[in-house]
């Protein structure tokens, strides 16, 4: 059965019993359809006060074209925790809706360890995503509005780095010309537009810790400089306040469960590369307030979706992580020792310990901020003993525990191991820490991440990037965080070097301030932040019948 | 108080119980938060069966600064034919997003004669709108990229007509150079952003009867031609299964409820000049089989959202139009009498003489499609008892009947008198009939809109139009009905032409196919897709605070 045929199969709970089990009072429930939910944030308020739940984090290695189920793991690891007695829950991101019509299809995990109801996950869902994109857009309109008008707070347009977004991937619009047609129809400049996920805006409400919160920061956003140099934010344009109004519902955490019935938060999509990669900050906050163990995904691997959490998100959020799930495959490390997508099935433990330095790399990378890591290898038919044995001793050659997985095929029931190594994990205690102190300059904070997390020499800026680094902290925003953006396809800034790269420096080529989010992105190699679609997209597949069961989203 | 702080201070019943007075199952009926639901289609095969109720049109005078009130007359009407003891439910469209940030303000009615939530129906709704755009977009990412992976269905990009939507105001985005930016970011072309309302897929969602026959429509859109001049269709480029599937909630009827607790469905909303400009055709056909009395308000004035319900949307959606209730105020028809925007709160009969011809054609275009006219007069203090009696005698020598509505300060109480009018036209019976035969060819259609409703002499057309309306006959395009795309400002098509112009021929400047919604548009003049915002947008005074509560929005 495919993804989407068990998705259909399976019997959801009437989303109040969720909510029920969780202890969160009807008033403070609000429904979406039968299956979904979301939770008022005067709920926190009035539960703010009980102790905090555990909070584990799920990474993954380097990924490659054979897929690593990380949403899968985290997922079934919850639901054997449940199975194992715990009271337990887990917060994910919410998929873009665009990717779903290229190659990539659902993002809402696989077989037995699914959230639920799968097609409305991908689809629209609660709406936050649009919230989001009409958000950014406004910003957008009420720039090229202020310049159409008079421009006031004198905008050099040549500088307005405020894109516009649409949640779909459409490479046609990367780059475009805007207000063409004549003097009614505004300023002519270049500009292009990204997909919605990517907006500095669905950072921001990841961040955001309240409806004030949120309103503040969507106000810091820097949307272009005046024509003498100086910053012009979105207050200046008095647009933060329409646009915190226009995400009043999306701040609320989607309440929904996976297909063992057990709660998830699937709230906020921030990309892991020019922003921080995991679910909202709000979610995780009450999970850890309604649970005793809470599981939380980031994006791509350690060295991106994880060291944000561990260096800005945890910071902000004032999460205090206890525990590090890395997933990996035999197949995925046998890819990054050599071996050619189409021999994955046979043994070849040359190339597996060829490959076994990345995991080290990032088991080792999660150690450094002084919690325990535990090693999900998720199961697949073709690994051989001598294969998964092979990774097992060198795993426990780093200080870390390793389990299987088998949660796709078998739910929680195929991560108990799992789940107690977890457990395990945790008795042990965790002494978390950032990485870097935020009060270094911001060039000690890149090359902090680059040497002790990619593997690297050292760092290269380009003129631009060192330029626009000294500038930032003149202005005044050297204290924020670094907040990464290279490739998620290797260690280093080079999406063809796998396994684990030595010897190699890396270069920031350009930087970026999303001053609302509260970070400064340092962008090494170029970014995608618009995808486009492949010749023959998926959505040419999916479809609807009458009774609206839909075919074709995987 | 303002309508915002009257909406805010009401209280709603929960939405269950308005969906249980009207006899949907719990099981039909998809909450959306507590005081919204969507109405499962299922439902209507359940009761398809039912007697029909009596369809009520409201339509109004041409449009003017004074503004007439059309919504809130709708919705006290519904309120007062409630309070005789009739069972009666209103339609209404849903309001376009974008346009709140701009000068417009809300559109959910006003005062005590309001649906509720306001903010909610106003920012996001259930989502539908964002659903149109995506399903548009999705449409036109797929057209370049087609045209980008090789074009095998040899595309002429200069003729692609398919352009992208926002639901924003933002003049910027209505001419646009995309594509740039090398040989890995598309084709270069020109285009535009219209807003999404103005797209054919709503005007599709509005007339679509299920499913399957959205798909089939959807398939049908035309959105370029090929080198050799043929049409080339969303079906040809298998997106139409994956826009239906986006459209799977959108296309089910959002129930909501007025400040009186009267049932509403608020759903679609389609452009009055270039699409037909009414509520969803699913809407309005459940809604006959639930009450037995239905108000359904149309876009602009009798010459384009009113023709249009007689002429496309009826025959399409299988109605009998049993009464027309023409809105009007003595404001509104001083200004068609010459009076300036700031004397209107005195006493003028001359210029209330000069502008009653307005009122008179809207009364007498009525009536042609054989159906009984009540017309409303919205009620303002300024209007004097001479002013009032003027109106009411110009009404009576037309034949038709004539109500004072006072239903902004009082509800359905200030609607009494205007119910019990409408309940004696219905007993007087309707012998509805369309205006033209949809076999006779286009520009005999587009004539006899013309002469008839509009009281032009003839209509000329431009070359390009003419050879387009040839070659839509031969394409096979010449049965479909003709949507008119001319200014609301005017019975003619000169915005500046108030009152009751004569003397006058229509310009058709262009054609335009919406094969997909089932109609061919005929341009008169120029008819704006994307609005601009002004100097100081709305949205700069719309804020929120901690708890939520959004001022500025009205």
């Amino acid at each position: 059965m495919s993804d989407i045929e068990i998705a259909q199969a399976a019997q959801c709970k009437p989303i109040g019993e969720i909510g029920a089990e969780l202890g969160i009072p009807e008033e403070f429930l609000v429904p979406y359809g039968r299956n979904k939910a979301k939770v008022d944030l005067n709920f926190y308020k009035a539960i703010q006060d009980r102790p905090q739940g555990k909070l584990i984090l799920v990474t993954a290695t380097t990924p490659t074209a054979a897929g690593e189920g990380k949403t899968t793991v985290t997922i079934g690891l919850t639901q054997a925790l449940v199975k194992k007695g715990k009271k337990a829950m887990l917060c994910l991101r919410e998929p873009s809706l665009g990717p779903c019509f290229g190659v990539k299809g659902g993002a809402a995990g696989g077989g037995y360890s699914q959230v639920l109801p799968m097609e409305e996950i991908n689809l629209h869902f609660t709406g936050d995503i649009h919230a989001v994109g009409v958000a950014h857009n406004l910003l957008a309109a009420m720039i090229d509005n202020h310049i159409h008008q008079g421009n006031q707070l004198n905008i050099d347009p040549r500088t307005v780095t405020w894109r516009r977004v649409v949640d779909m991937n459409d490479r046609a619009l990367r780059n475009v010309v805007i207000g063409l047609g004549g003097k009614a129809d505004g300023v002519p400049r270049e500009t292009g537009f990204d997909i919605t996920v990517a907006s500095e805006v669905m950072a921001i409400l990841c961040l955001a810790e309240s409806l004030s919160d949120l309103k503040d920061r969507l106000g810091r956003i820097v949307v272009a400089r005046t024509y003498d140099g100086k910053p012009v934010t979105a207050a200046q344009l008095k647009a933060n306040g329409a646009m915190a109004a226009l995400l009043k519902e999306a701040i609320r955490p989607n309440l929904v469960q996976t297909i063992e019935h057990v709660p998830a938060f699937v709230h906020g999509g921030p990309f892991a590369n020019i922003a921080h990669g995991t679910n909202s900050v709000v979610a995780t906050k009450m999970a850890l307030k309604l649970r005793d163990y809470v599981v939380v995904e980031a994006g791509f691997a350690s060295d991106l979706g994880a060291e944000k959490f561990m260096d800005i998100v945890s910071p902000y959020g004032g999460f205090h992580p206890d525990a590090v799930v890395v997933v990996t495959t035999v197949r995925a490390l046998k890819l990054h020792g050599g071996v050619p997508k189409d021999r994955l099935s046979e043994e070849n433990l040359e190339a597996l310990r060829a490959g076994i330095p990345n995991l080290e790399a990032h088991v080792e990378n999660m150690r450094q901020f002084g919690v325990p890591v535990v090693v999900a290898l998720n199961r697949f038919v073709a690994d051989t003993d001598d294969e998964i044995q092979l990774v097992r001793e060198a795993v426990l050659s780093k200080g870390a525990r390793m389990a299987l997985a088998e949660v796709w095929a078998k739910g929680g029931d195929g991560g108990l191991e799992l789940a107690q190594m977890v457990l395990e994990a945790l008795d042990e205690g965790a002494n978390y820490h950032k990485l870097y102190d935020w009060d270094l300059p911001l060039k000690d904070k890149i090359s902090t991440i680059a040497t002790k997390v990619y593997g690297a020499d050292g760092v290269d800026f380009s003129p631009a990037a060192s330029k626009a680094l000294a500038e930032l902290e003149e202005m005044g925003y050297g204290k924020l965080p670094v907040c990464m953006a290279k490739t998620q396809m290797s260690l280093s800034d080079q999406p063809e070097l796998k396994g684990r790269p030595r010897g190699f420096r890396l270069n920031v080529r350009e930087v970026r301030l999303s001053a609302g989010a509260g970070f400064v992105v340092a962008i090494c190699g170029s970014i995608m932040t618009m995808p486009g679609l492949p010749k023959s997209p998926a959505a040419e597949r999916i479809d609807i019948d009458d009774q609206g069961r839909i075919t074709g989203l995987f």
